[in-house]
């Protein structure tokens, strides 16, 4: 029997509107769609797109549960868990959907399911959703690069001691576990900062400087630090 | 009289079912829709919209010229044409939804607009869309950053002598011009490349290694630089 196709497939930001077409048309063809969470239904992705394909609710939905935890060979033996899963339907000749928050290319877990679903053999397809920050830059008004800018985006959650000293535009992902430190690498940096928490979302909070920003913003929390050209 | 509004809107990297269904529904509901170019039906954005949205063809179409040159008083001047003849329909109470090819915070000629017309103190909104680099990673199945990796786009028209040397992945953009200069630099890296030529588009090429980018490749080129792990 001819293998199912894994598909990462990105539901963008949080707003059901910034789903593309492709992503609609491949969850309304394929029975089979995997979520990232515990229970599926809780999952923010699948609260995005059940908002525009009602569908979604009555198809075979597969958790796949990824922990958040430091220790490299668990997260490997939890990855390879989850890769299973998807396997037991691809050999079933089904479709596997995994519908992922943002983008499937940018800091997503599913680029884990597809580093072993790929060594075993599996055919995986990308489908690019809006990432995060393009929607932050959006809500705030901002390009993030012209001309012959650069634009850094960086997971400040491990790279808190790094100055933000290359020209450009600098997006810092995941500060929320230690947002007191990365406002002190912002003060530092001089530049123009502004920030979004839960961008396209219910709970939306923008942010204009640094002091604005809250130690305890939560883990949708996406800073943009520009530049000053005065 | 109540000025309308400049909204930036994002039409996606090519495929027109890459587009959201948020740029879809602006498109649909505005009458007054510019592009870039000195032809609107001949240009890329408006080609994406059109293919999804017929009633496009329709609509007021205002084509807004924005020449590709270095001389940066003149270029300020078009810029300020430009965003003038948005303006006049501002003005009458319309919107005026403006389509871009990706992304409209990425190395998009709205960003130039867009200081004019707030400068002028029009209301400007930006929507999201999918930025070229992401669709080319997922073109290319490969992640953009995973874990603490950074992300660094770099417009290597400007850049080319500048060494890839920072942890994490290049996105290289706008390398066309001296595409040979940019390959030397590429290999120097040691870094594993990839690229792609009109993504999502019908002329879409995939390259694989640095050696198969042929020298002569086109504007619409994307070249992602990832470290090796081996």
């Amino acid at each position: 029997m001819m293998r199912g196709i894994a598909y990462g497939v990105g539901v963008g930001p949080g707003d059901p509107e910034l789903m593309t077409m492709k992503a609609i048309r491949l969850i309304l063809e394929n029975d089979v769609i995997a979520v990232p969470g515990k229970a599926a239904k809780e999952a923010v992705a699948y609260q995005i797109a059940a908002a525009v394909v009602p569908e979604l609710a009555d198809k075979e939905l597969v958790p796949v549960y990824m922990p958040m935890i430091k220790d490299r060979a668990l997260i490997d033996a939890e990855h390879r868990k989850g890769a299973k899963l998807l396997e037991q339907y691809l050999d079933q000749g089904k479709n596997v959907v995994y519908i992922t928050l943002g983008d499937p290319t940018v800091y997503c877990t599913f680029s884990y399911l597809q580093h072993v679903l790929e060594a075993d053999g599996y055919q995986v397809e990308l489908v690019p959703g809006i990432p995060s920050f393009c929607a932050a830059a959006a809500r705030l008004g901002l390009s993030l690069a012209e001309w012959d800018e650069p634009l850094h985006v960086v997971p400040a959650v491990h790279k808190a001691a790094d100055p933000l000293d290359q020209p450009g535009t600098y997006v810092l992902m995941k500060s929320a576990s230690h947002m007191a430190e990365v406002k002190e690498l912002l003060r530092r940096s001089g530049r123009d900062v502004q920030a979004v928490e839960n961008c396209s979302m219910a709970a939306e909070k923008v942010y204009r400087s640094v002091e604005e920003i809250p130690d305890d913003a939560g883990y949708f929390s996406l800073i943009v630090a520009k530049e000053r050209h005065d």
